[in-house]
């Protein structure tokens, strides 16, 4: 790897934009850089808490085809943290499990979709034009290694249904708050949350770094075979979920910090 | 309109953040706002084309579950723009058109999903950790009316794939270029473009406001039955078009000058 | 003009860097550019006297070398806009609007110090490291057109004293605030609001379009002569007020928003 | 110190935002917290040296009444560091020495004013209206510990002066280059620069902190009397001098990446 290039890795766009690249655990690509962000997102996810009582849970929920039946509206940090997966339905958990161990025994990868929710943000949060939340949002994810793509609410499934099966229904619960029957939105429209649990989905490819013999280039453009040795994860699904946490809380709290700032001063 | 929110609209939103809305065209919930950004996105697409040869074309990739079969690699501007859904594959877009028309009849909405490819980008746009290419994307994108959903090369399903298919293979051109064979990257590798077409596709949800009568409530929370009237895409998808491919322009643009005046100094 | 540089003026610069400039009226380099600044400002300063009840006065304190005795803990906006040069002096005012006049009929033009003072601003407004906020009040009035120097309190004259004559001594006032019995830090210490009032200086330099004959050059480089023609002001400190105090109301609206959202979240 | 507040440090004014403070070397209230600046700035000055050929040379030009006297077009690093003060008019340095050793020993301190040179900065760095070269250069060293005022070229005394005295005319030098016969600019015109040497002063009080006793108060609000202990710097000017030269390296160099990117990408 000194002077080969990994297919699909970020180690020959560094080099091709820096003139140089740390091929010795992938440098600033690697996803240890994500450490200061989970650290972050831990002070986040605690002030979110604080003042405004939301939470935020991620997992896995599906690695390749092997998708878990979760409740976003329900789901729990224990059940998460029950199963090295980090997916909440314990049954696929044990599918996924085995699945992961088949692909490194191949000496493969696989990836899959990381669902994270946040419960209990306030209406409000965000901005109608420049920074809606849920682009900020998707930038925040889209900026975690090996992400490859970003749903809110019913996503790329949405669009599928018509306007009349998929807007969420307004109605006045028995508090007095003006809340939807469903949540297709995925907690913002307009780019401004209405209330709901916020729900994200985030698409995380195969890990790049495998065992099996692929071919490539060096440096200097030789064709040759490169076969990866060492330590390499077959699935970074579980691993992202902190990631994706704490993006999400990051984004959260940096938006409510600006809506304190811009619409409760008076 | 003038009392009671819409359903998966911003006009409730926009209303809870600011005590205010314009419910008439739906002010700055609208998608006139892109206006600026479709004029902006003009200049950044001469810029590219001048300095770089890049050139950036969205086009409407399906409507609900009409989906058109369309080459990233040699689509043409003029096939875009030869029908009245901006969808290249002709026979496709006559069914695309005959699907809108009959939801626009029953006074309902549909959705679908707009792809860009940007051909030409060069080598090394894009920052490794903070503003990474695809993140910027993704958030120029998801800032746009009606987005739910922002994919990058194989997206979503890419996770399917295991790390020895999905993985690019590097080999050296006819003239010396380091290449990938595939692209399921989407022509970035961790945040960098790597000189290969760059790949998006967006999804939008169906329209929000439709004739169809609805379920909702009044601002001051009563429930009531809204059927809205005058006139309301069925569809905005082909009008999405120039949009998406405004923002794409924009990030690239952006990146460009940052890349000129960081790497191109010495 | 058409042709030849003014001398001191931005249109030389402006030529440089963007290859073009506009020479009726002086284009973007023209104070005219601050009407969005003074009209932003005039929000902020509202919003300002209804959060905190803090206001902001500006006056001309000195043209050329005709200085006025103003009290900045007391002086009102009656006062200053009591004659045309703004200055709250009134029989130094009758010396500057003489001096301004003859000078105007000599073709020539004269310079000199607004002075701003921002009271009521509460304690705590401000960055400790990258934000300061005389940094952030430095930045906004150097933007000001002819703008050659800022001070803070004291400022360069505070430069001749000891640290004993200089600082300030903590009270206890009768209300149990903490003040202080001086103000020669002009209200700031490490980049944050102490609570007592906000005193800055801008030095203006004279107005660079003259009508006395002043050896140039063309575009080309070609020497010639250059006497303008045309209304030009003689002294644009009169006009400099209102830009100081929108500058200032601005820079610490924006920091009341910050410290809002920052510090007052629990 | 761990319960009273020195006057005119901002240790009081960080308690009043934060509700806690480091006494014990000020934390982040100390002029310790530059170090990164001086590193960054030398980096920036070699980015500037190697691309523009530009340097960045500051210098002590006034220690309480004691002012060198100096050329800023030929002063050199080597006679800046030649006395431990870092005023390279070596018969003031030695009267400012005496000065700083006499106030030492009285347990008082003194400020004074730091000048700082840029020779051979592109024409054309800088912006016209929102980060304006002198701006940013303002905000730069005004952000710097007990900074109290900024000049740039003739500063406040160039108020005193009418335009037909202060302008700078123009000519052309024997390569054909536009220049100016004097620099009472300081180097820029309308936020851009014109190519001739940038010139600013920066004001600096007299240290807060020193050993003889201040009439001051406890956090609590009691009366008390303050006299420090310990080692305190009675004149920081010569500490001055790298973080100034830091600030403006920085600023110059951001506006070099700046222009690149935007102005000379065509």
């Amino acid at each position: 790897m000194a002077v080969t290039y990994r297919p699909s890795h970020a180690d020959a766009t560094y080099d091709a934009k820096y003139g140089l690249r740390n091929y010795q655990g992938g440098g600033r690509s690697s996803a240890r850089e994500t450490i200061g962000r989970v650290a972050a997102g831990a002070i986040a996810k605690k002030i979110l808490r604080q003042v405004t009582g939301a939470e935020v849970i991620g997992y896995v929920k599906r690695i390749q085809d092997i998708e878990g039946t979760v409740d976003p509206a329900s789901v729990t940090l224990d059940q998460v943290e029950s199963n090295i997966v980090r997916c909440p339905d314990a049954e696929a958990a044990v599918r996924m499990i085995d699945r992961v161990e088949a692909i490194r025994d191949q000496g493969d990868s696989i990836g899959g979709v990381v669902e994270c929710v946040a419960r209990g943000v306030p209406k409000g949060l965000g901005m109608p034009v420049f920074d809606k939340l849920e682009a900020d949002l998707a930038k925040g994810v889209m900026s975690l290694p090996a992400s490859k793509g970003f749903e809110l609410g019913s996503g790329f499934a949405g669009t599928l249904l018509t306007g009349s099966q998929h807007n969420d229904e307004f109605y006045t619960d028995e508090s007095g708050e003006i809340r939807t029957r469903t949540n297709r939105s995925g907690g913002t429209q307009g780019g401004i949350a209405n209330g709901e649990p916020i729900i994200i989905r985030v698409a995380f490819k195969p890990t790049a770094t495998i065992r099996k013999a692929q071919n490539t280039v060096t440096q200097t453009g030789a064709e040759t075979v490169l076969a990866a040795k060492g330590r390499h994860d077959p699935c970074v699904l579980p691993r992202a979920v902190p990631m994706v946490e704490a993006m999400v809380a990051l984004v959260l709290c940096d938006h409510l910090l600006r809506h304190h700032g811009q619409c409760e001063l008076f």
